[in-house]
């Protein structure tokens, strides 16, 4: 494999592989801050996307004056495969997440933020019918709102949530010299990554990459065997470099093509400048599987002005 | 509905309705505090019994002389409905929860901390065969661990993992006069059970109580509408004395009954001591649907000359 | 029909009609004798490819120096139907017959040997889950072996044994005078084949051919009665000239064309020196149901040179 | 556990746990002794009751003024579960069986041997059929016969083919210091066992046993990990004795359950009498499972006098 130089570490000339995937964005507020802390760390968890369900991560927080209500909040985006039927999941798992992650901290609300949409779903059957009958929708800040009666006064959603078409599972490795250097690295990456508009990180550092074959199909993807340090001498397959003792593994989805090219360039560039980092590449399938292929270098050349 | 005086606040003779419920308990350490405290957030979230799924807890912070690796942990709870077919749904919802909330978190460990267990469940299926065959067994810490290979070394799980079948949905109830009241009394209430042996309270302050009777009997339970606050001038079976403008809810499952019951009474002492809590009663079925009913006032005795 | 002469005998001009087959190509040793020969016979008996099930042969014995871990072992191939599903198919056939017919006898192993794969099958999961999440991968003799304890040590299996696409269900008939002189010239032929690389003879001699036409469509194959000679006075399709009175029949499956060619050249050649066989031909069913046809004139004259 | 000396070596004092299984014992003959040989081996092979199939095993060689024919032959019992619905998996497995095991074979013939019947098969539909409506019945050798002509003559088998209820599964499991010793004593057990009446050993030697409790019920029965040698220090309820290297297992199926308890003493007094046997015991699954407690000390009181 090629590898062309950043910031003196060589980078393998090769390709993201990424998936369309469907996503709903949204924001949610609280008046009480204990509430909002709690609503983001819930219905942003348990990236369940294999398990046939979703995944989710918290795409920044918001200022009162950059909301619907004018309450603090945060925007967050839930995705889903795009397969056959993945409105009626989308729908589950967005009542789901908001119903149990949301709904139950008081004081929160949900507004639609999704600026590109290619559909929607209407809100009234998997949240509005929770309240047994008992809810009403009526216009409010703009928008047109469901409200819950619950015991601590009133949920509100926005009735309908869009829902657009991005891209899902870029995948950025570090090849990393030990386990420590590349938790400071991965660590460091994701949280320059926070301040990216428009992407998520649902596994935060992801200590286990897949590969697409397994043996259980009905598991769901299984560890990414030929890049497993400890089988360097227990397989046949091995993939990875000599003194290479750890590879952190961060996804990325986002909104669409530019953005995921964006946060990929960010992440490659800061990944670089942290010592141990040996070599990055990006996970991929050989593009048997994805529906994008994003070269890292393309990702890196288009921010390397901009960013520094 | 008698009631009886705990610090100057009536308490309603009345009982909790809560559940038997099987759980299992386990530890999870980790070398790196940052995957520690990811990993518990994602574990303990989106409490979604009520969608067939499961509800989870963190019971408490270990320190490394605490844990079987001799790094800093946790205690978790994951509980599961007692149902017909729940070993299954178990192992499903351990697989999803340890998988995607604890296995993809660097460093991270699990080890069974089941003190009472009444069956166990074997760890290989739900999470050993991500390895995709590369997993092995060995004994390490004196326990049956499976070592999985990831790209990030090796995440161990204890082969095996209990599950006792304990006390679950014990619902406090506080009656308030503001929803500023209501959010100080139940976030000053849950903070302290935080140090409470035996219990967690899967879904912190909750906003929004459950009635078991409804018209959308597919959604599962939906808002407990005789005693929603905004309801009362448009429903014609309120429930709620006037001033009363907040009801949080306080969810507590636990190991065994003693345990639960300790727990309430700890509750509802504390309640009392917080300004703007008018009332304190039990959230229940009228004896309809649970397993156990728990009186306020036996709980309160019990703990009373313990807790000052 | 036409015939040409070989050895005095008159062989019919007509064609083998043979069908594309997928076979696995294993290595079985063992260090002791008495379970490798019973290894030998359950691993390639019953052959039930009619049942939908799988059908094998020893292809040839081996010598200490042939075999990858240096101990005496056989050649053989399992056999099923190429359709829609087959990978299935053979997994649960390889999983049946490498688990009750080798594994079970004590100190056997298992090797790939399948020379020119379309495709390969991870034993992981029909053989090593025998072991109940015990089993584990390493690298020895050069080849990834699973090793499955088990109460006599430990059974190997490499883990992923290739496939191939071969030549399935070609047959040669001998036309003979007597049952006496059919058995003998039949087995002498059988006998003669196993020194024959690349195929096998899983029916051994055959006292029974089929046709593909039955009023017993669910039975699967049945007799091709107007082949038989106790029919002979009883149904107005009787085929068999006067003085036939008994037709083995031997079936010829191998890894490619050239291979089966040759075998069937081989097998006419021999067959054409016993005593009462009066006439050679091959079993088809008038072009309309197999992908190959073989002419018996070009086998024949391909082997003649060679063969003498 | 509490042992008893046999010829100086310990028994555990503990029982035999057994099934009650379905068999049909029939007789086949042959005319070519090549013939013969062949159909022992197939009809007999490949025990897959685990698989859900069949197991089955030879009991003994028939001279001709033993069988109802006149012809060399063998007695063979073919095993089912005794489970809903036996009765439709043993006409298919003998089908498969008798077909792909005994039909093929030039000359063979079946004659039922079923002693003690508590139901019959009708064999026309099974067997019969292949001959595609050609097939005919007739009283020879006293018996109803049908005839399926076929290519070389006519194979006959018997109408109805009994099938009686009789005791499956004992074990018999030898500690040996040595997997050598191992193989010699088992191979002679084995070998002795040959001429017990009315028991079968379907696995002959068999170097895996099996537990009730498994990860993977769907792939039947899985290693016995409690008994494997190389588990010694990877599991924490390894069960062997420090100097047990090998644990070569016998299964006993028998007509009744006086047949297997004198089959069971004799395999006790044979292995005692070898080198390299330091203990023999039962496989039992703790009385969880079996029909049927057989305790060794009986089996071994039983043969005593009349083996010696």
């Amino acid at each position: 494999m090629t590898t062309f130089d950043v910031n003196g570490v060589p980078v393998e000339d090769t390709f993201c592989e990424a998936f369309a995937g469907i996503y709903a964005r949204f924001v949610v507020t609280a008046s009480d801050e204990r509430a909002l802390k709690r609503a983001a760390r819930h219905v942003s968890a348990l990236p369940a996307t294999v398990f046939g369900e979703s995944e989710a991560g918290i795409e920044r927080w918001l200022d009162p004056d950059e909301t619907p209500d004018g309450r603090p909040g945060f925007l967050v985006q839930v995705w889903v495969e795009k397969r056959k039927g993945f409105e009626e999941n989308l729908e589950r798992e967005l009542g789901k997440r908001i119903r149990q992650g949301v709904l139950v901290h008081p004081t929160t609300r949900v507004f639609d933020a999704c600026e590109d949409p290619v559909g929607e779903l209407d809100m009234e059957r998997p949240v509005g019918r929770c309240a047994d009958g008992y809810e009403y929708t009526d216009v409010e800040f703009g928008r047109e709102m469901i409200h819950v009666p619950i015991m601590m006064g009133e949920f509100l959603i926005e009735r309908r949530l869009g829902y657009g078409e991005g891209v899902a599972g870029g995948l950025v490795w570090l090849y990393c010299d030990s386990l420590e250097s590349a938790l400071d690295a991965a660590y460091g990456v994701v949280d320059v990554l926070k301040d990216v508009e428009g992407i998520v990180t649902p596994f935060d550092v992801c200590a286990a990459g897949s590969k697409p074959d397994t043996i259980y199909p009905d598991i769901g993807p299984t560890t990414n065997h030929p890049y497993c340090p400890t089988l360097r001498d227990r397989t046949l397959d091995h993939r990875l470099p000599e003194d290479v003792e750890a590879v952190p593994e961060i996804v990325i989805n986002g909104v669409d093509l530019e953005t995921v090219r964006r946060a990929i360039g960010i992440a490659v560039l800061t990944a670089t400048e942290y010592d141990g980092v040996l070599r990055v590449t990006a996970g991929n399938f050989e593009g048997k599987l994805g529906d994008y292929r994003i070269p890292l270098r393309d990702c890196v050349r288009e921010v390397k002005d901009e960013w520094r």
